[in-house]
């Protein structure tokens, strides 16, 4: 698949190579050629949205963004998912989307969640393989970058909804530090978890797009001063395929060639018990933020996501504030793990993407980082011969621009392999 | 003016002395009696409501809740104080909506709000005298629970919006600890300080109402362990009444009756720091929350937001990440403090209400806890000959429960002199 580079794109427009009317044109060119069989979008801009954004000016003027539809938009419908709210249009656009408007973006529409960002799936397929699962809740966003959609692309994670996918379809995919980005209009499932992520064709794309977004000094290359790189080990505690196991070593090899000193981590006692406490803390807030859809639309929830906060809404307030002090004992313990080695390197998912459309996939791998507020990144570590995965790396909260300058140096020389 | 009790409506209710309906239709007698004046109002439930709610079970049934504009609700127009909503109808209730819907609680009506909460204020005047102000942002839940309409407000506290407007109505107030309450569905202003509160007319009744809406035991009474309480010397950097100063000096003399140790505690430099960081962590995230409507109708904001709105826009990442480190550093000193003494005793505001409904007044006695996320409350503590001014009591993160007990027997005591 021919994909969209951000840098790419940016680049030429800054030379005046190409213009951001046709930037845009291209990208809108390429979701009629793909979506039909993709379904990554559940919503597009019309032609009046397309020229008035063409004249946009700022450091994203051209860039198409595929908006996952978890996030609320004013002039595009916006569902959530949920058939509840189908043709839903919310009053105000979310912040991450008036900062991609301020910053000349073009939303070029809405992409396929999960319902309410859980983990019922929409109708998106792998554009790897059509009949295996482009994982979620960001399906839209990841697979709308994979097959050359657009060149960035937003989601939000919970619990692995942006790692998992990006590496299910072999993208790059950036969980940023906790509420780096604003969640404000993003619809909450777990305010204590959702965060809001980027995917984008490579690290150095999802970092200058992160920079140029936020403001903030994201994609800076950095001198290759050693590094202690700690490789995983959770005492087989989570699945992991054989071909993940390889890629994770893989990427450890070529972090050693690269000067980084890489030893192993144990997964200590705080963080197991956080990973486990992870489910309860996003199901209660979950009962809590979706108490109305519950109340009042209960039949048209998912059986799933109604079994889940209809459980969760017995859960005892004292059982939510033991998980939370649990989870703040790990954030201590995230200060020791991260004063021992600079980066964790983890599988990003428990393999390539499962055949079917009815999962999305598991979020083992993933929801300890998230719960930690701990930035994440992921890229593809495979050959082109097979479908793809991703490892993922994660650093000390607030060491996002660190994180993705190592995680773009070992993308690079992996494809220079 | 004749109040309504939180616990004597439940209590009644309990033993069968008063059905939920009559008690529904008590506080919608009095809202007629009263509104005409006060302007507390901006929307109420229908009779429909009325009807269906007065057959509620839980332990709110019969409790009329005055719910601040700036809180989503389905069946009521939400306008956040802002004429860019006025009509608007959100797709879903706010969790503390679907909270009191679910213990049974009648939504009374929608309560005046400054514009989106910050300063600019709604029509609302001073039960005790209505050419003063009565607060703000959450004047009108105050200003409900004050003039006898409601038995129970829900507010909101960025600065000082549920501590200043409760001392100067003459009712208890209490911001919880950030986030004990979810604030799912309330308009975004900052979401690092935007904390739900609660008004009723004691100390007693805000405990109870917060335990039965809460499900978490806010309300014990406790054993009479003498504490260490604090008076906060802040080097008279707050402006300050002498009849504040008087309420102060007479509730640590009471808590010294009591038999608690009473000393003087001094406002730290990372205290002074974080609390001259309130105003650009809260601009800064207001101008990203607010985003769409800076953008899009920024004639339809007050001059005072829009330019606070406009000149925060201009703030640096790096500034607001600076802040929000000193933040962090002030909750590390917090521990300190609360190591030190249990509750520190300072003024709820400058003083009485000032005359005059175009300033809401200062917040600036209250934004340094709101920005710590400590739980704060505060009681009438002058006579009722004049304008009512109340004491703050704040506690560390968490000791929300202490911090009421304590202030129940406070309050009681004084009421006993």
């Amino acid at each position: 698949m021919k994909t969209q580079s951000y840098r790419a794109i940016r680049d030429a427009i800054a030379s005046h190579d190409l213009t951001p009317a046709e930037a845009i044109r291209s990208s809108h060119d390429a979701i009629a050629m793909a979506d039909g069989h993709i379904h990554a979008f559940t919503a597009l801009a019309d032609e009046a949205m397309l020229e008035r954004d063409a004249a946009a000016t700022g450091p994203l003027a051209g860039i198409a963004i595929g908006m996952k539809d978890i996030i609320d938009t004013a002039e595009l419908p916006t569902s959530y998912g949920s058939e509840i709210y189908n043709g839903h249009r919310p009053a105000a656009d979310a912040s991450i989307c008036a900062m991609a408007r301020s910053t000349g973006a073009h939303i070029a529409g809405k992409t396929v969640t999960a319902e309410f960002a859980f983990f019922h799936p929409g109708p998106t397929v792998n554009p790897h393989d059509h009949a295996h699962t482009p994982g979620g809740s960001s399906s839209g966003s990841a697979a709308a970058v994979a097959a050359g959609m657009v060149p960035l692309a937003i989601g939000t994670q919970t619990g692995g909804s942006v790692i998992r996918p990006a590496s299910f379809c072999g993208v790059a995919g950036y969980k940023p530090s906790f509420r780096l980005i604003p969640t404000v209009g993003v619809k909450t499932f777990s305010w204590t978890l959702d965060t809001l992520g980027l995917f984008a064709v490579s690290i150095e794309d999802v970092a200058a797009a992160a920079t140029d977004l936020t403001g903030r000094p994201l994609d800076r290359p950095r001198s290759n001063e050693p590094l202690r790189i700690g490789i995983w080990d959770d005492g087989n505690r989570r699945e992991v395929s054989d071909d993940m196991v390889a890629a994770v070593e893989s990427i450890a090899r070529i972090a050693e060639r690269d000067g980084h000193t890489v030893i192993t981590v144990r997964e200590t006692e705080p963080m197991v018990a956080a990973d486990l406490c992870h489910a309860l803390l996003q199901e209660y807030e979950g009962a809590l933020s979706l108490a109305h859809e519950l109340r009042s639309a209960p039949d048209r929830l998912s059986e799933k996501l109604r079994s889940a906060l209809e459980a969760a809404s017995e859960i005892e307030p004292s059982e939510y504030d033991s998980a939370r002090r649990t989870a703040r004992r790990a954030r201590l313990a995230a200060r020791d793990l991260f004063g021992e080695v600079d980066l964790v390197l983890s599988p990003a998912a428990t393999g390539a993407a499962p055949a079917g459309l009815a999962s999305t996939g598991s979020a083992e791998h993933n929801r300890l980082w998230t719960l930690l507020g701990c930035p994440a990144a992921t890229f593809r570590a495979n050959g082109a011969d097979s479908l793809p995965l991703g490892v993922q790396l994660t650093a000390r909260f607030g060491e996002d621009a660190m994180l993705l300058a190592v995680a773009s140096r070992l993308e690079t020389a992996l494809h220079d392999q």
